[in-house]
């Protein structure tokens, strides 16, 4: 069997997650990393992973089925994709979610004239979330959709504590209340008039040398927008324990749809993720998704799609009889 | 806009959860409900709705889009679904998972030849939990899927009380054990050696004048397959209170799956249902699951299908533009 040919572009955590997830993918084959720093500075995770500069990357074009693109949605992808698109079929994470419109026209264009097929924001939330957001949306009209996050490391939350002067290390929990939780799954169908009520945040935080504790505490629970509308815990660690015990980055999180089918009749459907790493798991979202982008582009698809337009037997290495054998 | 015709053959539990459904979703229309009784002795959930004898179905070969089987699986779907695809693009919630193989490639041959599409084996499962079988196996290749039911009513177990010589009637849950559950939840990735430490069954039991509980008690519980399987325990209730208290057909369950994506790393999808009715949401399926049948129809599609086939982006009444500003 012709093995599908996949590249890294970007190689941070994300990027990590993508090289292990292809190793446990027997029909895949990384052909290389791509990466902005020296490449013999990166030290990859399998001794037999290839590591190029991005500067060489067009010379592979004729070499890679799908390019998996694991760089930051902030900047990286918006500047990195319209790019890579005019010569790959790419796939990437990217999560902005107000900004998705704008950037699935751009790749669609850009694709569909260069004859290639792009895989946009497709993880978890983009990705498996909005799927089961479309799909309980569809199966139960009336009804109501809650999304909850955690407990899991927020990476933005994280980076802002850090920047604090007087902090010398941080990481940052979205917890979600176990009574909100509980009054969501058992059907109340509650409303919940602010995000306060939802989840709470807890950080761990390790001083500078001579830092004033109270002045800082005070400073991340005011933060706008990160940390003031919630309500936020603050433990103050010691550098050696936050290594010990936060340098995980585990996450999960639910959609759940709570729906009437008739007066009385409530229906609920939960789909949720309780991740020991994050990067690896978007990682692996990435992968099974690449070899459905590799068949989709096989059958003549070209332009950018979602991942509400890829039909799940695509992803599977299973045949049509041992689906409906083993998996209908 | 022109809505979606459908048709309803079939008018028990399952076809009136579809009557209920097409009401929920305005871009549809009940055609008419075909019954093999007597259509005057029908009386439909909503007025409006008309009742053909299923003796007159050919006759309206040119008005209906869909024709939503709703038969059992057992002995009316291996019978009526041949014919029916003969003639109309159908879908049907098929669930006899040994056969589905067979069932399918009959009904794809037929189909082909009759330039119709068919939707076959579309409820919770086969259907949805199929669907995300085949997603948290594409993604987390090295790991391992649990499958639980309940707590939920079983109509064949139940079923298989009432033939008991001196039950009068009698209704049958289907129960998991909270701790398997949990150790699957909390990704400990137990083997259970048996179904006996999944789940257990529950049974309430209206006796008929005279009959001896004891050894009624016991013939249910040595019953083969049914319950000598499994930990079995009998109530003995009035016909009263089993009217009162356990007339709704609740359900539900769910899909798991546990698996690594490196050495210490364990990651947990699921996909749960809660069901207050287990006929009405597999309608409600049914119905969503339609609207797709009639658009990969309209796009040229011909033969069998399975929810494996579908991208969700079908399924849903948005736009593509509103699917990627609000679901994505």
């Amino acid at each position: 069997m012709d093995k599908i040919k996949v590249g890294i572009y970007g190689y941070g955590n994300l990027g990590k997650g993508v090289e292990l997830a292809i190793s446990n993918n027997p029909d895949m084959e990384l052909v290389g990393i791509f990466t902005r720093r020296n490449p013999s500075s990166i030290s990859p995770l399998f001794k037999t992973s290839k590591v190029f500069s991005t500067d060489d990357v067009l010379k592979m074009k004729d070499k890679i089925n799908v390019m998996i693109l694991c760089g930051g949605s902030a900047t990286d992808l918006p500047m990195q994709a319209p790019e890579l698109a005019n010569n790959f079929n790419i796939i990437d994470s990217y999560d902005t979610h107000a900004k998705i419109p704008e950037y699935f026209s751009k790749i669609d264009e850009i694709s569909k004239n260069a004859n290639t097929l792009s895989l946009i924001s497709c993880g978890w939330d983009p990705g498996l979330f909005s799927l089961n957001r479309c799909l309980f949306e569809s199966i139960l009209p009336n009804g109501e959709n809650y999304v909850f996050y955690g407990k899991g490391l927020s990476q933005g939350h994280s980076d802002a504590i850090r920047r604090i002067s007087g902090v010398k290390n941080a990481v940052q929990y979205t917890v979600p209340y176990d009574e909100s939780v509980e009054s969501v799954r058992t059907g109340k169908n509650p409303h919940f008039p602010s995000v306060r009520e939802v989840m709470w945040r807890e950080c761990f935080v390790v001083l500078e040398d001579g830092a004033n504790p109270k002045k800082i505490e005070k400073e991340i629970k005011e933060m706008p927008n990160y940390f003031e509308p919630y309500n936020t815990v603050v433990h103050f660690i010691s550098e050696k324990e936050l290594k010990e015990k936060h340098s995980g980055m585990p996450h999960g999180g639910f959609v759940l749809r709570s729906g009437k089918t008739s007066d009385s009749v409530n229906q609920i459907a939960e789909f949720s993720l309780k991740l020991d790493s994050n990067p690896e798991f978007t990682a692996s979202v990435l992968v099974a998704y690449s070899r459905a982008l590799y068949r989709l582009k096989k059958q003549g698809l070209t332009g950018a799609i979602t991942v509400l337009d890829v039909p799940f037997s695509f992803l599977s290495t299973k045949s049509r009889n041992e689906l409906l054998k083993e998996i209908l």
